[in-house]
Formats: structure tokens, sequence, C-alpha cells
């Protein structure tokens, strides 16, 4: 029976048979609860609202930022897992592999959309590596050329994000909907892309 | 037959099976190939000696840094994907499970090892993004509180660390054994970790 694994015909393609994987080791109601008519996903001590969030798996979900940052409208988003999991190396192996194919997907449509030619992908893995808040996500940001003088620029302006992200969640909480409407036609314009 | 898939006792882990879909899907022989045996690993247009690689997978591979940073003595590693791809975003699924499979349990065991309590990992994916060398890899730092006074010079050094890399890959094409036996060693210190 173990043969019938090699049989591609069974398997379409490497990403359906992971998702078999999945299946074989999941409750799927579960999983399938959370991203089913769910209002908000989690993100921490946070709530996202769905109309910020892009696209999404089982297991992973992407949102978009704050908003751009200039020189070079430089955009920043997010790809986050699901479940609530404080460290990128606390992920089960389904979930690391979700979580990145969802980055490099969301980083391939993102890149060719705002005509840009490289992307930065980073994980602060902890509060000493600079994350803020508390559950594991990935900064994506398509890069151009010239956007910073010097590309460590970058990165400065990336911790400067991850604060501002806690801080406008943090202004979320008690101020639900400062900028859901802004937000979400930007969430709504990435969506057409896949 | 479909229905086997689902049963657990075909597929001990999620891993393993994760595995059968590269057997579904790669030609085995090729890609163990290029990893028994082999004296080198390639980097872009570089050689890595084999003594200073310290974990493999089929596809993906980790090595030590060039030297530790100070202060905080940070040390930086690599895991890279052993198929010559410039860009993140043209790796298959199985690369980029694979290639954060081994970050991942890099990561985990370095931080361990070197007593540290976050980690960054970062690609800098593209020129514009930074990379020095046009072959897929993975910037692993074992972070410490207080080992840089400023979360964000992590990233400057990260990338003094990318130049450094190609300058001394550059050197070793000249003078192959510079600082080899150095590497070896910490190589070795490395691989009974896993």
């Amino acid at each position: 029976m173990v043969k019938h694994l090699l049989l591609p015909y069974l398997v379409p393609s490497p990403r359906l048979f992971h998702l078999h994987s999945l299946r074989a080791f999941r409750p799927i109601s579960s999983t399938i609860k959370m991203t089913a008519g769910v209002e908000h996903y989690t993100f921490g001590p946070y709530k996202i609202h769905k109309s910020e969030v892009f696209y999404t798996t089982l297991l992973s979900y992407a949102m978009v930022n704050l908003r751009p940052l200039l020189p070079g409208h430089i955009l920043f988003f997010w790809a986050s897992i699901i479940r609530e999991v404080k460290r990128f190396v606390d992920l089960t192996a389904d979930e690391t592999s979700d979580l990145w194919l969802t980055a490099q997907k969301v980083g391939r449509e993102l890149e060719d959309y705002h005509k840009a030619s490289s992307l930065t992908f980073a994980i602060q893995d902890g509060p000493q590596a600079g994350q803020t808040v508390p559950h594991v996500h990935i900064h994506i940001v398509p890069r151009r050329s010239g956007d910073f003088e010097n590309n460590d620029e970058i990165y400065d302006a990336m911790d400067e994000k991850e604060k501002e992200l806690k801080q406008k969640l943090d202004l979320d909480k008690e101020r639900k909907d400062k900028t859901l409407e802004e937000m979400s036609r930007e969430a709504e314009e990435y969506r057409k892309l896949f």
C-alpha cells in the first residue's frame, strides 16, 4: 500500500499532497472552524478584523500594513500563523511549511503588483530579536532599487513598523474602527491577486 | 485508495510523510547524488567545503559563519538550498518547506547551545534587498538580551556579514584553505547537536 504514495495520479501536486498530510494529522473541523465565517483573527493579545486579511490557508493568513512608508512607497505586509504560538521554533512542521509557502506566494504576488524587484523577509523570533507582538509573524517588504539610501535602513524601518503595529493595535483596542475602512480597501485590492 | 493517505500507520510523522512526497516528485538518485560523498556544496559561483557544513537534508544544508561578531559573541549561520536558485520566490514548495524546516531545527539547536533566548531569521531575496551572493540563503542569528544596544544594529551587522561572506569566498577562490581548519572545528562541534 505504501507504493501508492509514489503514484503521481494519487497526488496531483506537492501542495495538495501536503494538505493531505494536514488532514491526516489534524482534526479538520477544528482548523476549518478557525477560518470559515471568522470575524477576527487572533494576533497575540489583539484581534485583526477579517477585512484587513487578504489571503488565508488552513493554518496561516496574510494581512495589510498600517500605512506605506516613504521614501519609495515601501509597503509592509505580515504573514502570520493562525494558532497562537509565540516562537517560530515552536511551530509544527506543517505550520512551518504552510506559513512560508504563504509568505512566498504573498511576496511573489506583491513584488509583481508593486513593480518591485526584490523582497525582504524577516522573523524577529523572541523579544531579544525585536519581537513586540508575541505571535509568530513574518515581515514581507517589496524592495526597489534606491528605496533606501543604505539597505540597512530597511531594518530600522522594519523595527519601527513592528512598534507602530503594536501601538496601532493597542489604539484599536480602544477605538476599534480607527483605520479599518482604509485598510479594508487595501486588503480588498490584494485579495484580487489570489 | 486515496483513503490510505489518511491512515496514520502508513505515515508515522508529518515529516516522514513530507519526505514521501519528495520521493513521489523527484528522482531520488539525482538528489542523493548531490549530498552523498560530495566534497563541496555550491553557493552561487562559490564552493563551500563540506567541512564547513554541519547539517544537511536532501534539499538544504546549514553552514558556519565566517567569525563571531562582537559585542555579545553573536554568531551568524546560514541555511541554504542545495540546488542553485537565486530567488526565494523561485523555490518549489518542497524546497521552501525543507529549507525552513532546516532553518528552524538549526535555529532551535543553536539558540540552546549558545544559551541565547531569541533568534533573528532573514532572507535578503534579490539584490535590491541586500543579497550579495545570488543563491537562496537564510541568515540565522542567536540573540541575547543586550547583545546590541539597539536591536536595529543586528541588521547593519547582518548586511556587513553578507558582504564579508562574499569577500571571504572571493578570497577563498584564490587562497583555498585560508580559514578552513578553524571553520571545520566549529562545524564539527555543531554536527554533534543533530
